[in-house]
Order: C-alpha cells, then structure tokens, then sequence
C-alpha cells in the first residue's frame, strides 16, 4: 500500500486507487476483528486505520533513510505504534494477551 | 523537521542532522511536561516522541499528495494521532481539558 503513485490530483470524482483500497480495508477489517474479539476499544476503525496506516508509512520512510537516527528496536516500535493507534487493550478482557 | 536531506548514510559516527535533533527534542520536551502536569502517561517521552514524530511525517506526506484519499477532519486526525502516540490522558487528573 505505499506503492500508490504520488502526485496532486485535483480532478474530482476519481476513483481512489486500489492500492490504498485494499490496504485500508485491510486495516479496517483487522481492527474491527480486534474490537469484536475484546483487543481493542476503537470506536471509529476506519478513523484508525488512517492512522496506523499514515504512521506506518512515515516510519517506514524515516527508519529506512535515516540511518544516524537513534531509532530504537524496530519490532518494538511497531507494535507501540499499532497498539496506541488501533486501540489495543494491554491487558484483554479475562487476562494477559 | 520534515526537511531533513534523505539518503542511506552507511557511515558509523556521523551526527544526527540538526533539524532532527531540535525536533525531536522539542517533541521530547513537550511529552516531558504532559507527563509533569499530570495530561499524559508516556512512561518513554524519547519513544513515544519517535512515533509521533513518524506518524506526523507520514500523515503530512500522504494528505498532501494522495488527495482522492477520503481522508477526515485534518485537526481532529491531528489530535487523535499526537494523543494516542504521547499517551495523553482523556480524562486528566482534577476534571476535563
């Protein structure tokens, strides 16, 4: 999803392309899986899929360029990154994840 | 902070461009005094600060350029993002923001 082309598009009534469609939808459906399944208490997952998703593509253009940054453990950021956006519950209803 | 020259840079030792370093510790800095007023739970002000500062950089790129995007209320993403990610408190100690 972060292969979209780039680029102002100022005509409306274009469709959005499908990259974007398939990866949000994506998101959006894993998020409500979250919800339903007592993970998450998002309340807007179409809102949070935007987030995770602007978030992940910033990372993944910072962390890969960036190489004098002190960035910290990758799989650790990602998952608090993921978490605080999705709304993951630390600790799940009936006990730890 | 988003002008920062990118490019891998393989060697060892060289400094971190200033325009991150000032960004990031103003990032720093705030989530600091969040947490010293008692509006934010960050226990990692420099992790949480890397996280907004990808998510803020991601969003920034990809609003401005993906326009056919149903994207949502630019001040209320905003929001939403920064307060996930610096871990700022819905409900602050004493009463409502």
């Amino acid at each position: 999803m972060f292969t979209t082309a780039l680029g102002p598009n100022p005509e409306p009534g274009l469709r959005t392309p499908k990259p974007f469609e398939q990866g949000i939808h994506n998101l959006v459906d894993g998020i409500k899986a979250c919800v339903e399944a007592g993970l998450s208490d998002s309340t807007d997952p179409f809102a949070d899929a935007l987030v995770v998703w602007s978030a992940l593509h910033g990372y993944a253009g910072l962390r890969a360029n960036l190489l004098s940054v002190p960035w910290l453990d990758d799989e650790r950021t990602l998952s608090h990154l993921v978490a605080d956006l999705a709304h993951l519950l630390r600790t799940p209803p009936g006990g730890e994840l």
